[in-house]
């Protein structure tokens, strides 16, 4: 297992551990897979698969041979991430009026987003390499999965957040677990560029998406949907795009997939963005190799409010390469599929429901087929921004709280009537 | 597999569905376990451990054989319920000062309670009846899971809830799984008592915890407990006492396993109230046969403010039995214990933090020795109850969010002061 320059190939050392190579590249894992065995390889992740109180019983350290072999297992800080349900919807299928639909709900994991996945192998990593201090800088979600891991691991843990267009739940969860939160005037972006420049001064270490070892455990979401559908996944992945992350890590670990003979196919996919932090898509739509950060990110969905992502240059390699697509969606359109998506059960956070409102626009403009099937990744869960929710349902009165005395008649009249 | 008066042992008839049999007893499933074996039911359960994406994926229909045996699988509305973290905390262990402590997180249900467990049953058990309309009465998780089951199910949700001291975050959640949410003037009683008298005529199928499905379901609770611990069990079992659905479920379960052969020995069970609702640690206190409804219950923890739960007998029968204990905690209390739980990076809402501060005090109490092992139950998540966080954590100064310039100076300061 080496970690090099995702731009120049410089190895980078271990025991030095940085988070851009020095000449400013993102770094990456590489392992060396010679010598595993795809057939043995999923006899062991089957049988891990009833695992309830290991560490593999994690659904990301379950797959530990292509994330982190190295790594001892006393050293892993774990809560058995992964393990979310893998739904079909009925509803939302008809809906957009695709011919198969699964919706992968990280939203399940125990922070409530797909963070998770990510930020065990992180605090891991970190934990093995002596740190004390675990930081990040966050529009919630990770800052909310930095603080429980932190915590499980008796480490401490500070979140850098914005001081606007974040969530307050997320940031009540993120205290809740203990961590220090400190707010600044600025967006994502800039505390991402802060703490590329200043975390090693700081003593701290960075859990944020440049981090090698997110991507790592990452990968795992698109590892355990090929394992529940028997290893032949959709033809379609749709994601959020915030920090690009996800599309990173799900296309390291589609690659990893192919390499080792797991999957026989390359799924493509498709990268959904808020119009109001659209910068990859305007990238890609455009033809153009090279991002422009969009200064001011609006968007409803706090979670891709994000006009810089770190990741860009890995994504756009990913996509290119495979075939894949870009779309970005207005607030409103993410609005009423986080509707649809709710009221089937299933439910999610806004930046989830980009991913159903993308596929609707990626199949109106022919880009995804009706004929096709398609994954949707939901990120977070329904509770992780109830504000939203009491400004589209309650303020807006697209839902309100009826109110009757206890009688029957006062009760029917409420019951009948829809 | 029968209905039966728990009070007058009355068969009831699963066609014509009630709820309280004529004498106005609770009404109980019954099943009879002649012909199984318990070695092999433990083998099928341990096969049942690795499905992902079929009904026996669900911590609950994993134990469909204990549980509702003759429900058609095309019945079964499910969401992978179950399957929580059984975790262990040195940091609460330590602070408690006993032996060995486990918690076992229902808060990681898919709607975030415990509700999820009975509610899978009650519902699926409701349509295979043939009901369109489901409906409860709730202080909030139960509304929230009722209507993402009706959701999953294409059924119409109706929950009934009284409009004071309950969680506005509950409220935004049932309503986004598109539930009819009525308010009404009055406690979570007075709600119970008059669906138990008008339900039927209403036409509505009542999810509450009279309803015996949602105790046969919330039984998987222990079950998947004592597999995860290789079929033995702590000496103690802690549980929050609201409507005392859960002692009377676990009661249940535990007594199966028992006949089974699946444990040798029963655990104690303690249950533990809040101190502005705990007319039934009141009752089993002083020693009385009956209980004495607390006529306006008041506690910060809102999944128990029940003044007249409505499974006190059952309750009271099975501690008496089995040499329980109960206890009542206070507000403080249960938020003390709320920072210990969420601080260990487990994290809950007020009313599981109860049963930490119950160990505290039972300890106290020489009623649990420290030389005794202990398994909490956490029945809700941390972001169910967000404006609590926001009241202890931020209005009361217990934690804040600092504020900083993205300086090393500045950042530097707050970090290393503590
Ligand atoms: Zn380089
Ligand atoms: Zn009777």
């Amino acid at each position: 297992m080496k970690i090099v320059c995702y731009e120049c190939g410089k190895e980078q050392k271990d025991g030095n551990f940085v988070y851009r190579c020095s000449c400013g590249g993102l770094l990456e894992v590489i392992h060396d897979f010679t010598g595993l065995d795809a057939e043995k390889l999923k006899r062991l992740f089957a049988q891990r698969l009833s695992e309830r109180m290991s560490v593999y019983a994690s659904g990301v350290w379950s797959y530990k041979e292509l994330i982190h072999p190295e790594l001892a297992e006393s050293d892993i800080v774990t809560k058995y991430e992964g393990n979310t349900g893998l739904y079909r919807s009925e509803q939302i299928r008809s809906a957009l009026g695709i011919r198969e639909l699964w919706l992968k709900a990280q939203s399940e994991n125990p922070s409530g987003s797909f963070k998770d996945n990510g930020m065990t192998v992180a605090i891991s990593h970190g934990r093995a390499l002596g740190f004390e201090r675990f930081t990040c800088t966050s529009t919630g979600n990770t800052s909310s999965s930095l603080a429980m891991y932190a915590a499980l691991a008796e480490k401490e843990a500070i979140a850098l957040v914005p001081r606007k267009q974040i969530s307050l739940n997320k940031v009540l969860q993120t205290l809740a677990y203990g961590a220090k939160v400190i707010g600044f005037d600025g967006t994502y972006d800039d505390g991402i560029r802060f703490y590329e420049r200043y975390g090693r001064e700081l003593g701290v270490y960075i859990c944020n998406s440049i981090n090698p070892f997110r991507i790592e455990g990452q990968k795992s979401i698109v590892y355990e949907m090929a394992q529940s559908l028997n290893w032949e996944l959709p033809d379609w992945i749709v994601i959020p795009g915030g920090a690009l992350s996800n599309v990173t890590a799900l296309g390291k670990g589609l690659q990893d997939m192919l390499e080792l003979g797991f999957i026989r196919r390359m799924p493509k996919v498709a990268v959904v963005q808020a119009e109001g932090a659209s910068p990859f898509h305007m990238m890609m739509s455009q033809g153009k190799r090279n991002l422009e950060p969009v200064e001011r990110p609006s968007t409803i969905a706090s979670a891709m409010n994000i006009g810089n992502p770190p990741s860009w240059s890995k994504a756009r390699d990913f996509l290119s390469r495979t075939g894949g697509e870009t779309c970005s969606v207005t607030d409103e359109e993410i609005m009423e599929a986080k509707a649809l998506v709710d009221r089937s059960g299933i439910g999610c956070e806004p930046a989830s429901a980009a991913t159903v409102a993308g596929v609707w626009k990626l199949i109106a403009e022919k880009k995804i087929g009706a004929e096709e099937s398609v994954a949707c990744i939901l990120t977070g869960n329904l509770l992780k921004d109830t504000d939203v929710l009491r400004e589209y349902l309650l303020k807006d009165g697209r839902a309100q709280m009826l109110a009757a005395d206890l009688t029957v008649e006062s009760l029917e009249r409420l019951i009948r009537g829809s």
